[in-house]
């Protein structure tokens, strides 16, 4: 047995405690582990600074360094994301669809814990803290991976979550650390059939690409974002320009930013000049077609077809003039990555139309594709965004780290 | 591009028809086809007629040339089932969770078809039509890739279900086929990532096997059923021995058939002789561990650690003697295939318990592991039953080939 399939084996036996565990363990026990970090604070920190100087030893850029810093203040929100999580409803136990069917016996569904899930993610060790919150308290027990850079800030976290759940009475191996974080590890971990019931990798494009491509256990795929704001030809251009700014600008490092502009050619004289206004005040470098720099003027890039599949992250948009509805539909159908997309409309049927037909797991009538996320949507902590559509689509909370049962009850029928 | 690329282009292309097609639409194809397959038995029969012959020249079990026969009688059976999957009620456009968020924002997740469901199947022909007719109604594309045994008949079937759809107004390519049937257009098929959103395989336990290690679009597993009956030392001996004739006898081919009998030491020297004078009346072979031996005599063949995890579906039947429900549990966490697991018990905490802390599709309490069907749950036609916990876990009907995506309306939002 290799240490990697001892690891999911215990985590596979913490994993039935785990699910008959009631609500108020489990919250206890995140309330302990809140505790713990804020008690054990100096050791986190102490950790930490180890990542650190291998970082900077390592020429690390800037804004990877913010990344991986802890202090007091970001250990202090950990404990105060726990403590959101134990206060959100518990969804296991929930019962659903349940018949009487004519030969007397009762069907029902009741939502279970998945079991075993994987995380493979990359700097972020607050990621680590986050993503155990929501497995336990949905039931599970976790397998966490983190990158290299940040191994010992995760392996004193970790530590400290295993003695708080011993602590609460849970069984420490519902959270377990990979602490070999060569790539041959993550590799296998992907491969753990049997022990890890659903991976979700977090992290960037070439992450999830590597996890989809080599992944035996079942995946949900997660986080790009290569999304589109189409000003229709019956917009309200003010309140256009407001949202492709901010759906732009306010974090364009997240995957619910946009990154390409529609806009239909009978409005584009009038509307680009209007989003250039704003954009400009944050430097956005414009990318656009033929259309767009003759509307603009010279300080306007000329767009690649590579431009279009790209989620910039960065102070970057792609602009198109198009015909209108339709011809962003297909654009959207060809280009987009199934996150969010947005229409700026007065026009109800064309409203409808394109909430009918687009194909992402959030479609937007005239609001910023940036309310993708569990807290704006009201589920509470989320795990990640899905761009698939099997399992889950869009914010995973709670709910999407359930599975459901049928349970039947009879009295001795047979078929 | 490749003709499988161009196979998964051109399916993925009538997926956005599909989706927007609505429930009347969809009926009239299913009807339609259903009147085309019976109108053109004989070409199908004449199609069917060279897979035969191709099939009695290489020497084919009698049980594999039944499963691949056609006859008017089975063309008309699969008539019926388009006509029953049409009177299913359609799942698309359901919508759930509304919520009116503090900001003004309304979000809520309608029902969406999938997009692209692919089906890797084995000899049976008729699975064409089944599997075709529940991801048209729910509003997909399909992919149907048979084996090689059936491609004359699924060639002639595939063809007929084409021109309907073209007939009553549908996109042609929403029903595709591969006709490659090399294994290279099976392993290819599992990596169309970007093309089919879905991939289910129906088979054998090697099929399935193959598919969850190589594909690279999402799956969901299928179908492999260690089903287990546990007779608890409270149990009504008598039902409990009818279950197990039952669940081991009505159809041992299947995967709900049950394949290992547990039973509580306490009961086991009256209970024993009780089943086996059932499982005697079809010759079932008992492969007992030590005590059933003690109790049953010399005609039970002493059971192997490998036969705790076998699927027989045969006249086959592990036994096993044990503690209690606690060791019941133990022994289906180890072996069991997560599909559907029975307990014969009087008591009222030990049947909670087992339904609580039993990790499976469907856990029953006093009735066959037999009812876990579409049909026989209610649920109406299934295209498999998962045996995974994302996504889907049981029988998967219309409602397991959705997904759902966030709908968000507002007046100007931004964050």
């Amino acid at each position: 047995m290799s240490d990697l399939t001892k690891l999911g084996a215990a985590a596979k036996a913490a994993s039935r405690q785990m699910a008959i565990c009631n609500t108020k363990i489990k919250n206890k026990a995140l309330e302990t582990i809140a505790s713990a970090l804020v008690n054990q604070s100096q050791a986190i920190l102490q950790a930490n600074a180890h990542d650190i100087n291998r970082a900077v030893e390592s020429g690390m850029t800037t804004a990877m360094l913010d990344r991986l810093t802890l202090n007091q203040a970001r250990i202090d929100g950990m404990a105060k994301g726990l403590l959101e999580v134990a206060a959100l409803p518990d969804p296991i136990g929930e019962t659903i669809d349940t018949v009487l069917r004519p030969n007397g016996l009762s069907i029902s569904r009741r939502r279970t814990p998945l079991g075993v899930i994987g995380i493979i993610f990359e700097a972020r060790p607050n990621v680590t803290v986050d993503a155990a919150a929501l497995c336990l308290k949905s039931g599970n027990a976790v397998i966490l991976r983190g990158g290299k850079e940040a191994i010992s800030s995760n392996t004193a976290l970790v530590k400290i979550m295993r003695g708080a759940l011993k602590e609460a009475g849970l069984p420490e191996d519902a959270v377990c650390l990979v602490e070999d974080t060569s790539r041959q590890s993550s590799i296998d971990m992907m491969g753990l059939s049997g022990y890890i019931d659903l991976l979700i990798p977090r992290g960037g494009a070439g992450l999830i690409r590597t996890v989809v491509e080599n992944a035996k256990v079942p995946v949900v795929e997660t986080g790009v974002g290569n999304c589109h704001i189409y000003i229709d030809d019956e917009a309200n251009l003010e309140m256009g320009a407001q949202i492709i700014f901010n759906a732009k600008c306010s974090r364009p490092s997240v995957c619910n930013a946009a990154e390409t502009l529609l806009v239909a050619r009978s409005v584009a004289k009038e509307f680009l000049p209007l989003a250039k206004k704003l954009l400009d005040t944050k430097q956005v470098e414009l990318r656009g077609c033929s259309e767009t720099a003759a509307i603009l003027g010279k300080s306007v890039v000329p767009v690649t077809e590579e431009d279009y599949y790209k989620e910039f992250l960065d102070y970057i948009l792609a602009v198109k003039v198009i015909s209108g509805v339709d011809e962003a539909m297909d654009h959207i159908a060809k280009y987009a990555s199934g996150h969010s997309e947005a229409i700026i409309t007065n026009n109800y049927f064309t409203a409808r139309k394109f909430q009918d037909q687009v194909d992402a797991a959030a479609v937007y009538v005239n609001a910023s594709t940036r309310f993708t996320d569990g807290g704006e949507f009201g589920l509470g902590a989320e795990i990640g965004i899905s761009t698939q559509k099997i399992h889950a689509r869009g914010p995973l909370g709670l709910r999407e780290l359930t599975s459901l049962k049928f349970i039947i009850n009879g009295e001795g029928q047979i078929r």
